[in-house]
Parts: structure tokens; C-alpha cells; sequence
């Protein structure tokens, strides 16, 4: 696998350029190299459609890649684009139909105005019960934060530890949006955004792309030393609506995804080194926790306050700093934190690396919870 | 296989009722009954965000189907939406990841404003070079056809003889947007639309859904005692931008995802004996025909001027109408065309069977041939 990502952030460059950056960088990651026209098979995770002007996407990634011809396929399904669309290309990898198959993920979102954009973004969660009832994003995490601290009274100062945590590790990421430390203290004093959610408790709106090259693993080593496997894939869905669940705090699309990839994987949790999950609001890090089997209902609590999902902690979470601190281009999300496990198994993460890092899991998830992906990555 | 079609047309229903409404069918279509909780996994084609105002679409798929939980995926690759989401299922199904995967295309197109909807479809075209220009896509075709015609002066009347013969076919399918059958001179005496289309020439713009229930190929007979199977995939992209290709009157994209179907299927084309082909304008049908290796480039014209690609010709295209007739709700499109090489390979397809019909072929194409998807189908 090689890998490549862009700066996250309000950049001044459009959707082709942002493209040809991480594609180039996923190629340049390959030592031995590896021919454009090789790649036979390409698939783009973007929302796209609010912002850019642009559709039938898809075509445009092969032809910003230097790989004409190649077939091409758009994957939407909100924030968990970039995970859906990595499944995809280890499917057409595995079913031998390229030699080699591109996945990237992108978004321009700082083009557009405000109110397009709450419009654009509001749709991927659910419209007749949510959104046109005036349920943002950051309503439905609020709601499910203050429930979760309600049963879990420690579960505020929680909150404020994974973004002072996720700032501290995105101020180790060249490309974060944010590289700015922030005490839990600054966290808890920021302005409310949806109680009780803050201004820290929130990622931001960026521009970014990722770029993932994928090889088939007997072949790996014509491109690269030290490959990177992906040893398990699992997806699940939820209903749309949040109100139609037996239970607020938890999402029973990462629990799903989450056995399905370990399943899929043939590996124990126990063999997990670090993990890269989607805090899109503070309070999704603990539910990813808890969804995917590392702590207890209410346990993410304890856990991420005795400090062991920090980067010197036993299961470092979020290590590029997440969404919360590397920022959140829709698309390229869960391509990113594919990215940052690239990195980090092969011992390249600079500042932030984990020490010794051999297994490591991607979590996507779109909506509130209503689609998930789940990768499990090796390196060998 | 299972399969299940709504009505195309102007529909009163939306876009939950229609998914539902194919859905139910392709489980009634598979006479040994199949469990809705067999589904793990789902796709979704859709072009979708510019009418019916909800996003994360793929998780809706799930809810309406009864099968809830499974993983869903949206597949976005304009009007070739559909041929990429069969292309997903069909692999999903092939790593082993689901008992039963559903493939599902849907679009509501008649609930929005005409400029809209004008703003929604054109951006599946290029827009540095078209759309800003003002080229719509009659426009692109209607250039297409121009050179077309001028090449080889029978044109006109080969493009009248498609919309006749498609229409013919349309009054033969009731779930056809138009039933009503046009005369060679009627869509030559028509209004303009993009000279030398006129009004005949072009597809309508229509609501729909179609579904597609895909067991392992070795588990098919549990499900139903005539099975059809998917014997070959290809798919191939091009340039975005017509301007940029070395060709005007072939599409590269439809050529060579032809090649690699044929190549997977392992099949000679004299196999085949009967075309669902994308015919948006009347040209793109006899384009179709040289692409995919059925006729010499020019040779189109007197394949179809011979009566050899209608219903009781040696080689009828589109017995449903195409889209010309039967309508083309665009995500639904590549599905619709598998609903009806399904039908027609059990022999049900009523007052348009194509007698002793063993073998088919369905191409989608997604915006002015930037992106193609081609499947074999056989009934075993």
C-alpha cells in the first residue's frame, strides 16, 4: 500500500489540484515505484455536490492520476465516504481485476457559503425527524453527549481530555488543520456550541484530500520494502433516524462493523496497537471506544481519564489528532486515518510516532451513526 | 437472481415508496422465498441530491428493505450509476461477505424546477468546458450526431429507426415511461432540440426504481429454479471533457469496458443475443453498437436500417424501450436494464420476449461517455 494526503485546512487550492497532490504523495510512497498506467481501478469517496460544481467525480480522479481509462466509481455515504470507498478497492484488488487500484478521498469545503454548506452537510443525517425539525449535527451529538454524561458524571471532564488529547497530538501533524494544544480546562470554558458540547468538542470544516495506493498482497513487495496489509474489512448500517434506535448513546453500526471486521480479520482485540476513530464531537470518541469493544458501556470514561489513549498511553487513540484537531473534510476522512496507520506501521510518523505499532484499526462512521466502516491494518 | 422494477414516469410517489416498491419485488421475484435478514449487504445508485433533499442515502436502502443492519453503500457515477453499483454487489458477493446482496437504483426527477434539474444533471458533464459554455448534454450529443451524420449520410434515418423501433418496444413494456409508438417520419418531423436531434431523439426525464437480489452463483438454486448468472464485468472512464478526446463519435470508455467484460466473461460476442444499451439520444445507441464491437464504425447504420436490432431481428437492442421509451431515472437506469436481461432470460418478459434469449449484455454509460460499465448475463 503506498499513501499520500495534502495539508487539511482552508486552502486556497480547488478539488483537481488537492487531488493530484495526495495522489502524487501515495505514489511517491512507494520506493520501488509504480506505474500510473497500472492502476486499472479507481474509487472517490467525496460529498462533493454542494461545493464544487463538479460531478460524475469519479472521472476526474483517473484523470488527475495520470491513469486514463481506468475504471472509476464515486462512493457517498456522508463522513464514512472514505471507508466505504476503501472496502470497495480491496474488493476489486482481491478479485484480481487491477493490478493496482487507487482510493481517494476528497473535499473543498471552505468554498461555500454558511448556509449552503448547514444545508449540504444537514441532509446526511436524517431529514423528516432531524433536520427539518432544526436538529443539527452538533444538536444530535449534544443530545447524546448530555445523555452520556448524565448516566457517567465523569463523562464532561472525558470530553475535555479527548480534545486536549487530540490537539496535543494534531500539534505533532504537519498537515492538522489545527496544531494548537488546548487544556481541558480551555476546553470546558469555551463557548457552548450544543450543551454540552463546546467550541472545542467540535472538528472544523476543512479542505483536504488523501490518496491510498492498493497492490495485491503477494505483490506488495514489487513496490515497497515495507508494506502495509489490510487484514480485515466490516460494514454495517443503522436506521437514519436517531429517534427510531433502542438507545442513544451507543451505535450499533460501529458495534456491527466493528465484529464483522475483527471476524473478517481472524485477529483478537487484544492485538490492536492503536486506533484511528471518527470524533467528529468529542463525545463520538468514547462511543467509538465502548462500539468497538475496547471499554465497557461508560468505561471510555475511565480509560481516556487514566490516560492510555494518549500517545504514550497502552492504546493511543487518534494519534494525527483526529477530526477534532486534523480536521474533517468530509470525503477524505476515512481515507486519511488510513494515512496516519500507513505512517505509523511503517515507523514513519516523525513527532508522533507510537513506538513499535504492528496492528491498527480505522473507524468511519456516516450520519449519526447510520453507516460505519471498519478496517484492520497489519504491517505484516 | 431476483429482480424488481417500479413504473417509470411522472410519479406521484417518493423516493422511500419507489425503493420499497422495487425492493418488495425482487424478493417476489425468486419464487422459493428469500429472508429479508439474508441481506448484509446493500447498494444504493443514485444521482439523488439534487431533488429529493436527503443524503447518507445508503442507509435508507436498508430501512426500506427490511434488512437492517446490513452495510450500504451509495454508488454515485451519474447516469452509469447503476452498471457501478451491480459492479459492487457483484463483488461483494463474490468475497463471500453477505448470503444475499441487494443492488438497488432509484431517482425522483420530477419533484424539482426544470432549471434546477437543469443544474443537477449538467454538472455530470465537463463544466470548464461545457456546462459554463452552455453545452448541454443534447447539445454534446447533438454535436456528436452532426459528425455523426455528416461521416455517413444514412444517419438521420438510422437515428429515426431508434427512437421508432424503441418506442415500438416501449409500447410493449407497461412498466415504460411512454407506450406509445412513434413512426420513422414522426421523429424526423419533430421539433429541434440540438440539431439534428429532435424531441424523439432524446430520453425523457423520468421517476423510477429497480432492484437486483445477487446470491453466490453456487447458491442461486436455493432461491429460485431459473437463475440467471453474471458471467463478465467491465468498466472503463475517459476524459471528462468531450474536447479532450482524440474522437467525437466513439466512446473509448464504452470500448474498452466492452473488452474487459467479454475478457471476464470469457465469451465471444456472437454469444450474445440481445443489447440493453444506453441510449439517452438515439446517436448513443448506434454509437453502442460500433463500441462494443457489434458493427464497424459507420456500420451501425445499416445494422439498425436492416432491422436487425429490432425485436424480431438477429440481434434486437433495447427490448424494453431503452431509455427512450421505457425512461431514464438515472440512478436506476443500469439496474432497470439487468431487470429486463433477467425477465428476458426466464422467458417473462410477455409481448416483448425474444424467443430461445441466452445470453445479454446491459452497457450504462454516465455522462458523455466519461464512465461505462458493461455485464454479461446468461441464464446458465
Amino acid at each position: 500500500m503506498g499513501a499520500g494526503h495534502t495539508r487539511f485546512g482552508a486552502l486556497p487550492d480547488g478539488p483537481r489540484t488537492l487531488l493530484r497532490t495526495a495522489v502524487d504523495g501515495a505514489f511517491s510512497s512507494v520506493e520501488k515505484g509504480a506505474e500510473r498506467s497500472a492502476v486499472g481501478e479507481a474509487f472517490l469517496a467525496t460529498l462533493g455536490f454542494g461545493g464544487w460544481q463538479i460531478g460524475n467525480a469519479a472521472a476526474l480522479l483517473a484523470e488527475e492520476a495520470g491513469s486514463a481509462g481506468a475504471a472509476t466509481t464515486r462512493v457517498e455515504n456522508a463522513c464514512a465516504s472514505g471507508g466505504f470507498a476503501l472496502r470497495a478497492g480491496v474488493r476489486a484488488v482481491e478479485r484480481g481485476d487491477a493490478e493496482l487500484v487507487l482510493v481517494a478521498g476528497l473535499e473543498k469545503m471552505t468554498d461555500v457559503t454558511s448556509a449552503r454548506r448547514r444545508y449540504w452537510l444537514g441532509v446526511s443525517g436524517d431529514t423528516e425527524w432531524e433536520r427539518l425539525a432544526g436538529l443539527t449535527f452538533a444538536g444530535v451529538y449534544g443530545l447524546i453527549a448530555s445523555e452520556y454524561v448524565h448516566r457517567h458524571p465523569d463523562g464532561r471532564e472525558a470530553l475535555a481530555e479527548v480534545a486536549s488529547k487530540n490537539h496535543e497530538n494534531g500539534s505533532r501533524n504537519p498537515n492538522a488543520h489545527f496544531q494548537k494544544r488546548v487544556s481541558r480546562d480551555e476546553v470546558l470554558r469555551a463557548p457552548r456550541v450544543a450543551d454540552p458540547l463546546g467550541l472545542y468538542d467540535c472538528c472544523p470544516v476543512s479542505d483536504g484530500a488523501a490518496a491510498l495506493l492498493i497492490a495485491p498482497a503477494d505483490q506488495a513487495r514489487r513496490y515497497t520494502d515495507t508494506p502495509i496489509f489490510v487484514e480485515g474489512l466490516g460494514a454495517a448500517s443503522d436506521r437514519l433516524a436517531v429517534q427510531e434506535r433502542p438507545e442513544l448513546t451507543r451505535f450499533d453500526a460501529s458495534r456491527r462493523a466493528g465484529d464483522r471486521a475483527f471476524q473478517d480479520a481472524g485477529l483478537d482485540r487484544s492485538r490492536v496497537n492503536f486506533l484511528e476513530v471518527h470524533d467528529c464531537f468529542t463525545i463520538a470518541e468514547l462511543l467509538a471506544l465502548e462500539d468497538l469493544g475496547f471499554a465497557e458501556p461508560g468505561g471510555a470514561v475511565d480509560l481516556t481519564l487514566s490516560g492510555a489513549t494518549r500517545l504514550t498511553g497502552r492504546l493511543p487513540v487518534n494519534p494525527d489528532g483526529g477530526l477534532k484537531s486534523k480536521g474533517h473534510p468530509i470525503g477524505a476522512t476515512g481515507v486519511s486515518q488510513v494515512y496516519e496507520i500507513f505512517l505509523q506501521l511503517r515507523a514513519a510518523a516523525g513527532a508522533r510516532q507510537i513506538p513499535g505499532a504492528e496492528v491498527a484499526l480505522a473507524h468511519n462512521v456516516g450520519g449519526a451513526g447510520a453507516t460505519a466502516a471498519v478496517s484492520i491494518f497489519s504491517r505484516g
